[in-house]
């Protein structure tokens, strides 16, 4: 990826996704919608819109060359034909967090909690695509949209429960969960 | 800096700092124009705007604690009644640049380039703030924002000409610098 594309999660009455449930899981939730729709154009709905996250998908902030060339190898993208589950978790982290150090962020995300190595072990089942908020002024610092088949919902609930248990997670102040299912 | 500022730069009739000259180092320059503001309100000035760059101060990117600290205990903040003189470069890197893995841009951004360490020679007299635009949809990567003395002007063009001898500097496809000086 090298064009970051800004890409806006809005939640509504229409929408290419049905919003099954919204689970808050850390700090305030998100008001109910019936459908969640992905905009890539830059140019949202303006109308009968619930709620709308922004997030632009940008380059790797933490992984390094071993990491990409082993994920690079196991995952798939979005839009498969039989990935007709996703979940939208936006996720804000603590003023703590984001006044660490580049190594020491690392540290915690890679060497203690394996945030990457516990995704790994879900590919390519899970399919992710991770937005970065921070810089944009929104209210959460990043947006990572999952995608699977249904089946493949309890391996996902799993990886939720490792990364939720690891020292990273102790910055995050904000969590929702927003399930979905594809609407055709 | 726990929260995100994000600043805009207005080129245009008005503004704090009159524009000396605009030198195209790399690639394409920007208009002339009379005059720069720095907003930070959010909004800025619609109209007689020559040009506009927007960027939000974040974390640190690349910075381990140690250089954190020395960078802390060494430099000054913004407005000094000294610093008459200001720089603003804006950079776009190369798309082979985001592609490189986070170890790979560190190694070559302090480990081969030294960037902080030649940065650290020059402080506390050149003081600088980092605007980060990638993620915006801006035309540049980053707007650094340099304020001096008069007298610091030389020692601040040895530290831009050191820097661009960097193998990291070999990843810059645009480079513009605005050199301003204070109204009043």
């Amino acid at each position: 990826m090298t064009v970051p594309l800004t890409v806006d999660f809005v939640a509504g009455r229409q929408g290419a996704w049905s919003i099954d449930r919204i689970v808050p899981v850390t700090g305030q939730s998100l008001p109910p919608a019936a459908c969640l729709s992905i905009v890539t154009t830059g140019q949202p709905p303006v109308e009968a819109v619930a709620w709308q996250l922004k997030g632009t998908v940008s380059h790797a902030r933490y992984s390094h060359r071993s990491e990409l060339v082993e994920l690079a190898a196991r995952q798939e993208g979005l839009g498969r034909p039989a990935s007709r589950r996703a979940v939208l978790i936006p996720i804000r982290k603590s003023a703590a967090w984001w006044a660490l150090a580049q190594d020491e962020r690392r540290a915690i995300f890679e060497e203690q909690s394996r945030h990457i190595r516990i995704g790994m072990d879900y590919l390519p089942g899970i399919a992710r695509r991770l937005h970065h908020s921070r810089d944009l002024g929104e209210p959460f610092d990043f947006l990572t949209w999952f995608e699977f088949a249904p089946e493949d919902e309890a391996p996902f609930d799993a990886m939720l429960s490792r990364l939720r248990e690891t020292a990273e997670w102790s910055f995050v102040e904000r969590e929702v969960e927003i399930r979905v299912s594809r609407v055709q």
